[in-house]
C-alpha cells in the first residue's frame, strides 16, 4: 500500500439504514468527531421503507378490526377500507422520501454521502468519484439481500420480493407466497386480511427456528384467515403468462402458473420470501484482504480489528433491525472509546445478549433467547414450563382470547434462558422476559415481581408458579 | 385461658376473597394439611364480584371502541351497546354466583365455611354456632370497607358505593362522583363512556400517590370524555329528594342536590369513592389481646407471632388485590414451612418488594415502586428520566398515540427504584420495569435487554438511552 491520504472523516459508515445510522450516531456522540454515512438508496433503509414499518402499518388495522369484532358492545365491523390502510402505510414510509432522515443525520453532525460505498484499502472508501478516508474506523452496515431458490422459470416470472408486498398499491386478486419464515407468514397475513386469495408454499414447516408451538398456532391462524397453507411443498416450475391490460388501466404481468407437488396453481402474482444473505457484493472486502465477515462481540471484523467493524445483517449474527441496532450502538461506543484513548474491552459486548423477536401474525408470536432444542444443544439442563396464555387479563381483553407460553429455564442456575409466547397482543408481554433473560434474574426473585391485576402480564406469575409446582411434585 | 380444644383444621383463613383463597391454597400446597375458608358473602370476594373484574369488564369495551375509532381503515364506530357491555360484565362476575369458586376451593382441599368469622382466643375462630380451632395458624384476610366523609346529609342521601357503580343495571342520566383516587377516576371513566353526565369532585387533586404526570393526564382524559372535574372542591351538603317513579317502571330515589363550593348541583345519583379502611370490626382482635394489626415482612401479626397472620387490605400495607395475593402466597408458604418443622425466615419476605399498580382510565396509568418524591424522602440520590411515550410501536398502534414515562433511578446503585407510564395500553408495558425494580437490575445491564422492533416496549431502551445521555452531558 502507498502512503495513506489524509482522513476526510473520523468514522465512515457504509449503509444508511437504521443500523448504520445508530453506528454513526454512537461513534460520534458527546464528541466533536465527524462521520460520513454512505447510502445508495434511501437513508433509513430497508426497515423504514420496505420492511418493518410498512409491514406493521399494514398489519395493525386488520388486527384492531379483529379485536373490535370480538368485543361485545361494539357494533358489527365494516370490511376494511383497503385504500385507507394503504394510505396509512404511505404515511409511515413518508411516501418513500428520506428527507426527514437526512435532516436528522445532518442535525446530529453526520454527513450523508449518496452512492454505493466500496472499500479500496485500509480505512478507505470510494463512493462514485469521491474517496473517503477514516481517521478511526469504517463500519459496514449494508444489510442483506433477498435470495431466490433455484426454481425453474422463477426469475423470468417477474416474482414479487418482500419490497413489492410491502409497497403494493393494489391488492392482487390471488397470490402464491413461497417461503415459511417470518416475512412469508406476515405477508400472507396482511395479503389475506386485505382481500387477496393467498396460497403459502413452504419447503419445510413454518417459523422453523422458533418453538413448535409458534408454527402450530400461526399455521392455524393462516388457515382460519383463508390461506391455503402447503407445508413440505416442492415448488417445481413457474411460468408467467403474457401481460394483459386490466380494467383499471394498469398493465399487469399475466397470470402465473406454478407447479407445486406435480399440481398446477394459477395466481395473479407470486411472492418469493425464502431468506436473505449478507450484502457483501461489490463491498471491496478483497481489497482489504478479507474473503468474508466474521465479527467478535464488539463487532470488530476478524483480520481488520484495528479499524473495521460490521453491524446488522451484513455481520451475519442476526437478521433483525433491533438486534442490528444493538450491535451498532455497541460498535459505535467501542469506536468512541478507542478514539478517546480507551480500550475496546471497557465496553460490554453483545456476545451473550438474547435475541428477541416478534412475528406480527394473527396470533402473534414473541420470543426471546433460546428454544428448548437450542438450550439442550448447548448442554443446558432444561426445565420447561408450557402453559396456556389464560389469565383474567387475557379474557378481559377479548372474548376469543387464547394462546400458549413456553419457557426454558436453566435448572442449574435457576434462570430463564428462553421464552416464547403465542397469542393476541403478546408483542408487549415479551420485554419482561427479555429483562429476566438478559439480566439472568433467578426465578426465585421473579416470584417477587408482582404483575398488576388484571393484566395479561400476570402470565409471568403463572409461569413461576408452574415451575415451583413442578419442583414440588418432583 | 382454659384448655385449648382439639384442632378442627390445620389452617383457618377468615375472609374468602382472592387473598384468603391464596393464603389457604399456599398453606396446604403439596401437603395433606386441611384448611377452612370462612366467608360471610361470596367466595371470590370484592375483587371478583364488585371491584377488579366488573370494573375492568366495563372499561375494556369503551377502550377498544376508542382504539377502533382512531384506526384508519375501520369504519365509523357505532355508539356502545350498553346492554351488551353490562351483559359482558355479568358474565365476568358469574352473575354474582360463587359456586365456581367454591368448587375450586373444595377441589384443592379447602373447606368453605359460610358466615362471619371472629377470633375468640388463640387459634380459635367462631362462625355462627361453630367453633373452629387451628392446629397451626389463623390468617386474617377480611379486606377493607369503604369510608364515607363526614358530609352533612350524605348518609341519608342513599349514596352509591363502588359496588353500586360496578354492579349497576342501568346507567344513571347524571351522577356526582365524590373522590379523586383510583376508584373515583375509573368509575367516572366508565360512567361517562356508558353515557352518564358525570361530575367528579375531589377534596384534593387526582391520584395523589402517583407521579404528578399521572394526575395531569387522567384529568385531561376525563375532561375530554365530558366529565366536569372539580379539584380541591369542598362538598358541603347533600340532600336526596323524594323518590319518584321513572318511565321504565323502576323506582329511583329522587334527584340529589349537592352543595359544592357554595353552588348547588343536581344529579340523579351520587357515588362516594373516598377510600377504604382495614375491615377489623367485630373480628375479635381484643379477644387475643390486640388493638390493631401490624405485620412483619412474613405477614406475622405483632403480638401473636406464633400463629396469627394477616394478608391483603386488612394487613394495612397495600390496598391492591395482586399485592394482597402476593402477601398471601408468602404467608401461606411461611405457614407451610413452619408446620413442616422449618423456620419462617427460610422464606423470603415481602418487605422490599415494589408495589405495582395500573389505573384503567383513558389514558391508562401504570406504576411500580417509588415516585421521585418517595425516593427522595428515603434519602435516595435520584436520577430522573422523563420522556414522551413516543416510539415507532406506539405510533403504529394508534393514530392518537401519546403519553409519558417517568423513571426514578437510585444513582448510587444504578438501579431503577420506580417507574410510571401514562398513555394508551401502558398496562402491559409495566412488567418489564417491575422485573427490573424487583431484581435490582443495573441500568448498564438493561442496555443489553433489546426490545423487539417495532413494539411499544422500545420505550425502555429510550429510557436507558436518555439516562446515559444525561450522564454524558453532566
Amino acid at each position: 500500500m502507498t502512503t495513506t491520504p489524509d482522513p476526510t472523516h473520523d468514522v465512515i459508515v457504509i449503509g444508511g439504514g437504521p443500523v448504520g445510522e445508530n453506528a454513526a450516531q454512537y461513534a460520534i456522540a458527546g464528541s466533536d468527531r465527524t462521520a460520513a454515512l454512505v447510502e445508495a438508496e434511501l437513508v433509513g433503509g430497508e426497515c423504514s421503507y420496505w420492511a418493518c414499518m410498512p409491514s406493521k402499518a399494514l398489519l395493525v388495522p386488520p388486527a384492531v378490526r379483529s379485536l373490535a369484532q370480538h368485543m361485545p358492545g361494539l357494533g358489527p365491523q365494516a370490511p376494511l377500507d383497503v385504500d385507507a390502510v394503504l394510505a396509512r402505510r404511505d404515511s409511515f414510509t413518508s411516501g418513500w422520501d428520506d428527507s426527514g432522515q437526512v435532516e436528522w443525520a445532518e442535525g446530529v453532525g453526520i454527513e450523508v454521502v449518496r452512492g454505493r460505498g466500496r472499500l479500496t484499502g485500509e480505512r478507505t472508501v470510494v463512493v462514485g468519484d469521491r474517496t473517503l478516508v477514516a481517521r478511526h474506523a469504517v463500519v459496514l452496515a449494508t444489510g442483506s439481500t433477498p435470495t431466490a431458490p433455484p426454481i425453474d422459470g422463477l426469475a423470468d416470472a417477474m416474482p414479487w420480493g418482500s419490497r413489492d408486498a410491502t409497497a403494493m398499491h393494489e391488492v392482487p386478486g390471488s397470490i402464491l407466497v413461497v417461503g415459511g419464515g417470518v416475512v412469508a407468514c406476515e405477508a400472507a397475513t396482511w395479503l389475506a386480511a386485505l382481500g387477496a386469495r393467498v396460497t403459502l408454499a413452504a419447503r419445510g414447516g413454518l417459523l422453523a427456528r422458533l418453538e413448535p408451538e409458534a408454527a402450530e398456532a400461526v399455521e392455524a391462524g393462516l388457515r382460519e384467515a383463508g390461506v391455503d397453507v402447503r407445508l413440505h411443498a416442492d415448488v417445481q416450475r413457474v411460468r408467467r403468462h403474457a401481460p394483459e391490460a386490466t380494467g383499471t388501466g394498469h398493465v399487469h404481468g399475466g397470470a402465473v402458473t406454478t407447479t407445486i407437488d406435480q399440481a398446477e396453481l394459477v395466481t395473479d402474482e407470486i411472492l418469493v420470501a425464502t431468506g436473505r444473505r449478507p450484502a457483501t457484493d461489490d463491498l471491496g472486502l478483497d481489497a482489504v484482504g478479507l474473503d468474508r465477515i466474521v465479527v467478535d462481540g464488539r463487532q470488530r471484523v476478524a483480520g481488520a480489528e484495528g479499524w473495521l467493524y460490521a453491524t446488522g445483517d451484513v455481520a451475519g449474527r442476526w437478521q433483525l433491525t433491533h438486534m442490528g441496532k444493538h450491535e451498532a450502538r455497541i460498535a459505535g461506543e467501542v469506536i468512541g472509546r478507542v478514539a478517546d484513548g480507551g480500550r475496546a474491552d471497557e465496553v460490554v459486548g453483545v456476545d451473550d445478549d438474547p435475541l428477541t423477536q416478534v412475528v406480527f401474525t394473527d396470533p402473534e408470536v414473541a420470543a426471546v433467547g433460546l428454544t428448548q432444542a437450542e438450550a439442550e444443544e448447548r448442554g443446558i439442563r432444561v426445565e420447561r414450563v408450557a402453559i396456556d396464555l389464560a389469565v383474567a387479563g387475557t379474557s378481559l381483553a377479548r372474548d376469543d382470547a387464547g394462546g400458549r407460553v413456553v419457557v426454558v429455564v436453566d435448572a442449574d442456575r435457576d434462570v430463564l434462558v428462553g421464552a416464547t409466547l403465542v397469542g393476541h397482543g403478546v408483542a408487549e408481554l415479551l420485554h419482561a422476559a427479555t429483562v429476566a433473560v438478559a439480566a439472568q434474574v433467578p426465578t426465585a426473585r421473579l416470584w417477587h415481581a408482582v404483575p398488576s391485576y388484571p393484566t395479561a402480564s400476570e402470565i409471568w406469575l403463572r409461569v413461576v408458579e408452574d415451575l415451583r409446582r413442578q419442583r414440588r411434585e418432583r
